[in-house]
C-alpha cells in the first residue's frame, strides 16, 4: 500500500508489555511461572468487588455511563478533590495519550526524566510530538531542577511535563520540599502542564513524600491515577486524571464517550471502599520489598531502594542473558532495555512464595 | 488557561449518546424508564457469557493479553477471516478514532454519507481533518455513484471513507450489486481506504446484503466490527477491525498495548460460541422491527424501513418536543437533531413490552 503515513509512527517501536503469562507458557512449554514484570498486583480484587463486577454484569447490555457520575463522587472523595476536577480513561495510559493529542502539535515538546515511564515517549512520538529528556541526580533520582533548566533554556518550551512520582521503572520519589520549589516556581505558568503520574503514590513509605497533589491550587499541575496497582484492577483498565476543570473539560471533547467499561465503573466504586483489602495489599508489598532488600543485600546484588511496588536490579551484565535463563527456569522478569537500561531488570513484588522464587532463581543464574 | 489548543477542538461539540438511564431517573424522578435510545441488546448475555466474565473476573489483577491471542483465534473462524487481519479495540469508537490518527494529517478529509453515524465527523474534527458529505438517493438511501463522483471530483481525494452498512441512523442498507461496482472500481486504489462499519450486520433480513466483506479481497477495504450490539457487551467496550495485514499493523504500532480489558475479552470468546444466544437475540429484534412497522403504518407514522435494530420515524413536528414529552412519561428514544434531523426519532427495538409502551406513548404525545 503507499498510503501515506508520517514518519513517526514507521519508525515508532510499540511500547513491550511485561511478557504475559499465556504467551510465556506457549512459548517455554512450562505451566507454572512466576510473574513479577508487570507491577501488578499479586492478589485477585476482594469478594466486595468481584461481587460488584458480577452484580454490574447482569447490566452490560447497556452502554457504560459516559460521564461515571456514581464513580466520580466516590473517587472525590477518596482523593479529597472536587468533582469537577475528574476525567477518567480506559486505564491512565489512555489518558496520556488524550493529552498529548490535546495539549501539543506535530513539532512541539513533552518534557519527561530520563529512565521515566516509557509510555509518554512513545505516545507523544505516535502524534509527531519530540521528547526531552532531564538529566537524573545520582542515585536514579528526578532532577526537578535539571528540569527547571531544561524549561529555560529549551530552544521550545515543553508543553507537557510528565513526572512519575515515584518514578518507574526505577522506584525512587521526589520529596515535599523539592516538589513545592519547583511548584512555587512553574505552578503559575499557563503556557505548560505538568503531569504528575501517581500510580504508585499508596505504596510510598517514605515520610517527606508530597501526598496531596490532587487538591493542589495549581492551575497547571494535572495528576494521573491508575486503578491498575493497589486495587488490583489491571485487567479491567481503568484511570483516573485530576486537573483544572478547564482541562478536563478539553479532555472530555476529545475522549470517546464510553471509554470506561460498566465493569470497570463498579469495580473502582467498590475498590475505594474497601480500605481492609487495600491495606491488606499494601503490607503484603511492603514485606515483600523488605525481603528483597534484605536478600539483594546478602547476595551482594545492586539494587535502587524503591517507593513502588517493584525493584530495579542491576545485574551487572547482558540483562537480556540473565532474563532468558530465568524464563527457562519459571520466572518472568522485566528486561528495561527499553529504557537504556540494557544490565538491570525490574522484579515486581509478589506473593511470599513468588518473591522467594525470584531470589532462589536469581542467585542460580547470576 | 491560555495553553494552546487548535480552533477545531475548541469548536468540537462532543458526541450525545443515548440519555443514560441513571441520569434520566435522577432527572425526572422516575423508577422504571423504558430505553430505547441506544440500539442496545434489551437482555443481558447469557448463562454462558456471564460464566465467563466470572472466571476471567478472577485474574483481573492482571493486565490483559495486549495481542488478545484467544479471541483473535475465535474471531477469526466466526467472521471468516484470516487470524492476522483483526484488531480489536475499546468499542468500535476507538478503532475509529485509531484510523483518522494513523491515516489522515489536519487538512486531510474523510468522506462519509450524509445522515451516517455522527462519530467519524467528531473523531475527524478532534484530528483537525475535514468531513465531505455525499448526498443520499430517495428513501435515505446511501448512494455510491455520488461518493465515486466524489472521489473523482473533490479537490482534495478523502483518505478514508466511512460507510456503514447497514447505516445508523436510518437503517437503510447497500445491496451486493451496488457494492460490487463501487469495489469494483475503487477496491485497487492505495491512496486511500474504504471503511464498512457493519454494526449492525448481524440484524440484516435482505437476502441481496453483502455478507462476507471481511474476507474481500481488496488491500484497501476495512471492516469495522462490534461486539456491543447483538452480542449484548455495550458495556464492556469491544469491537473489531478486520483489515489487511498492513493496516494492522499500523493501527498496533499506535494503539494503547492494553486498549481490549480482559473481561471484555473473555465475554467476546462466550459470546462468538454461543449461537442460541444470538438467534434469540435476532428474533426478538425481528418481531420487533415488524411490530414497530404494523403499528407505525397503523398510525400513519412515516418510517424508514429498517435492516439494523432500530426505526427511524419521522414525528413531522419538532422533535425535541415529542422527545421531551415522552421522557415525562417514562420512554427514552434518541432525537438526531445532530444528524440534521430535527423531526425524527430513532427507536431502537426492545422487549416486547417495552416496545408496546413506546408505541402507546407515541400515539399519545403524537
Amino acid at each position: 500500500m503507499n498510503i501515506e503515513i508520517t514518519e513517526e509512527i514507521k519508525s515508532l517501536i510499540p511500547y513491550k508489555p511485561g511478557k504475559p503469562l499465556s504467551e510465556a507458557q506457549r512459548e517455554y512449554g512450562i505451566k507454572d511461572f512466576v510473574k513479577l514484570a508487570s507491577n501488578e498486583c499479586p492478589i485477585p480484587p476482594s469478594q466486595s468487588i468481584l461481587k460488584s463486577i458480577q452484580a454490574a454484569a447482569l447490566e452490560i447490555h447497556r452502554y457504560p455511563d459516559p460521564s461515571c457520575y456514581d464513580l466520580r463522587k466516590v473517587a472525590a472523595q477518596y482523593y479529597e478533590a472536587r468533582e469537577d476536577k475528574f476525567v477518567f480513561g480506559n486505564g491512565s495510559n489512555e489518558l496520556i495519550d488524550l493529552l498529548i493529542r490535546a495539549f501539543c502539535k506535530p513539532g512541539d515538546a513533552i518534557l519527561t526524566p530520563k529512565y521515566s515511564f516509557v509510555a509518554y515517549r512513545i505516545c507523544a512520538q505516535a502524534f509527531g510530538v519530540r521528547t526531552i529528556e532531564s538529566d537524573l541526580k545520582p542515585g536514579f533520582k528526578v532532577d526537578l531542577d535539571a528540569i527547571s533548566k531544561l524549561i529555560e533554556t529549551s530552544w521550545t518550551c515543553p508543553k507537557l511535563i510528565f513526572i512519575p512520582n515515584p518514578n518507574n521503572p526505577t522506584g525512587t520519589y521526589i520529596n515535599k520540599t523539592e516538589l513545592d520549589g519547583f511548584l512555587k516556581k512553574w505552578g503559575h505558568r499557563e503556557d505548560f502542564l505538568i503531569v504528575f503520574d501517581e500510580a504508585y503514590t499508596e505504596f510510598v513509605r517514605a515520610k517527606d513524600y508530597p501526598h496531596g497533589l490532587a487538591s493542589s491550587p495549581y492551575k497547571n499541575v494535572v495528576v494521573l491515577k491508575t486503578m491498575s496497582k493497589v486495587f488490583a484492577l489491571a485487567g479491567l483498565r481503568i484511570g483516573a486524571m485530576i486537573a483544572d476543570p478547564f482541562i478536563v473539560d478539553i479532555i472530555n471533547r476529545i475522549r470517546n464517550p464510553f471509554n470506561v467499561n460498566s465493569l470497570a465503573q463498579a469495580a473502582a466504586i467498590a475498590a475505594f471502599q474497601d480500605s481492609a483489602f487495600l491495606d491488606e495489599i499494601k503490607k503484603l508489598t511492603w514485606n515483600g520489598l523488605d525481603y528483597f532488600s534484605a536478600e539483594f543485600t546478602k547476595m551482594g546484588l545492586e539494587y535502587i531502594p524503591s517507593e513502588a511496588n517493584f525493584v530495579l536490579i542491576d545485574t551487572a551484565q547482558d540483562a537480556a542473558v540473565v532474563n532468558e535463563k530465568l524464563l527457562k527456569k519459571g520466572v518472568i522478569l522485566r528486561p528495561v532495555s527499553n529504557y537504556g537500561l540494557p544490565k538491570h531488570l525490574r522484579v515486581s513484588v509478589g506473593l511470599e512464595s513468588e518473591n522467594k522464587k525470584a531470589v532462589q532463581m536469581l542467585k542460580e543464574v547470576l
